[in-house]
């Protein structure tokens, strides 16, 4: 690709240096890097981006690692390193971006299937499980990136836990605002054992509640315990009659980039087709390094 | 109670006045009665409302026969027969019925265990399993009924079916209106070997989409066949991001009144908790068959 990543990236110097001298690069020390949070995210962001090839159609995350790449994107078709590129925006907030940069956008009804989606996450656990919808879109996210063939997440390293709801902020459920406090109750009651509280998500100074693009409320859960099997965790969320989602992506994630201090982590989770239907399986994660 | 039936309730004499001749009940045939189907409705209703105590919170259910339910409640307010009741409408429509007949209303928020609910269904299948939300108040009255102690579900015999689906007409999926072609192939794909075919329900001469109290629209799947393991279906369906609440109401009757030309059948389907969360349970199912 011919267009240069940030200027940061330059900092592979030390070691290039070091090959030059004969220094074989196994005994090189990490290079010291102070990068900022915003830079990581900026570094996972445009890693991802090498993945879209001109003619795909390309699911555009929301939040505030995802709007790097979408601006990546839209450098790219800019420059003309990128041609007839499709986005298919899983918020409101993302199609103006989309729009701003002249990205040509479409909707799932048109594309009901996607090559690509490129996303951040809240959480992500080791079996790159997800957790997201901190930013309100969880439902469109979920719709876009359960359709795509190829779904990239990408996130910086403070991200990384060691289960769902482990970095102590709030697992997200959308649901309909009718008789939320009951909703809410039942919510609590059903993971109670793992300390479970249950807030409606507010917003401004009078505490409104927060509406989401499809006029729904959010409950976010706060645990204090793993709650254990999250597959039945979620199913029996989404029994619950008001709930219209919840923010646990689980075995979506086909590829996960980490940037962190030391460098960027490439995680791919390999899957399999069965009967038509994509069933995600984890055969092994082969993990890359990539220091800069 | 002191408050007489319907007068085709009259028909019951043939038996007494065989009673009293002597002739023994088991002698008798049923009485020739022609009801027309409203009137099977009402007869179902009235029974359910047998059941309904001074001090009761109740589930007012919604459509054709519960219409005759929340009325029966009514007058038996207005006369004083029954007293202290609070009403919890499953829908904007059952609201004012309700507040133009005088009950006393509520919400779950504030009465989130209810000791009784009446509704109808659409279908009824060997397992008290039921379609419900032909009406497009299914997820209120999921919601409603799913808190309630004991749900009493009245139909007439022409909604009994052998399967979910076997009347032929509509089981309906409440969905977030985003992209809603999407969500309906995905549904149609998912049932498929059923020979499903999934319409979007519209209203008025426009054929504009039908919007439900929760502003969401309603997907109408047609199916051929027995779909099999109801549960699971159930949580597939749920999964699917959209999807806000489906029409199967599994395990949740505990008694069904159904009317028809021969009598009035009550079926009770015996339930115990179960570690604070209600686990149904099929025990026995004894069946008292009222001749009138």
């Amino acid at each position: 690709m011919a267009i240069p990543y940030p200027r940061f990236i330059g900092s592979e110097q030390p070691t290039m240096e070091a090959a030059r001298l004969g220094t074989p690069p196994s005994a090189q020390s990490p290079p010291p890097v102070n990068l900022t949070q915003e830079e990581l995210k900026k570094i996972a962001a445009y890693k991802a981006v090498e993945y879209v090839k001109s003619g795909m159609v390309i699911g555009l995350g929301t939040g505030s690692t995802a709007k790097h790449a979408v601006d990546r994107i839209g450098e790219l078709l800019r420059l003309g390193e990128l041609r007839g590129i499709v986005g298919i925006p899983t918020s409101k907030k993302t199609h103006e971006q989309a729009l701003s940069l002249g990205i040509p956008l479409s909707d799932l009804d048109s594309h009901p299937v996607l090559h690509l989606a490129i996303d951040g996450a809240d959480e992500v656990d080791p079996h790159l499980n997800l957790v997201k919808g901190r930013g309100g879109s969880l439902l469109r996210e979920k719709m876009i990136e359960g359709a795509c063939e190829k779904f990239i997440v990408i996130v910086d390293d403070s991200k990384l836990v060691k289960f769902l709801g482990g970095s102590g902020l709030a697992v997200p459920v959308e649901i309909v605002p009718f008789c939320w406090k009951n909703t809410a109750m039942r919510l609590r009651e059903m993971f109670k054992d793992s300390g479970c509280v249950a807030k409606l998500r507010t917003c401004g100074e009078e505490a409104e509640p927060f509406v989401t693009d499809n006029g729904n409320y959010i409950i976010d859960l706060y645990l204090e315990k793993d709650i254990g099997d999250l597959q039945g965790a979620s199913d029996a969320i989404l029994r619950i009659p008001c709930v219209v989602e919840n923010g646990m992506f689980l075995d979506m994630a086909t590829t996960v980039i980490v940037a962190g201090k030391k460098g960027v982590e490439v995680i791919d989770k390999k899957f399999r087709a069965n009967g038509g239907v994509r069933l995600l399986q984890p055969l092994e994660v082969p993990v890359s390094t990539l220091f800069f």
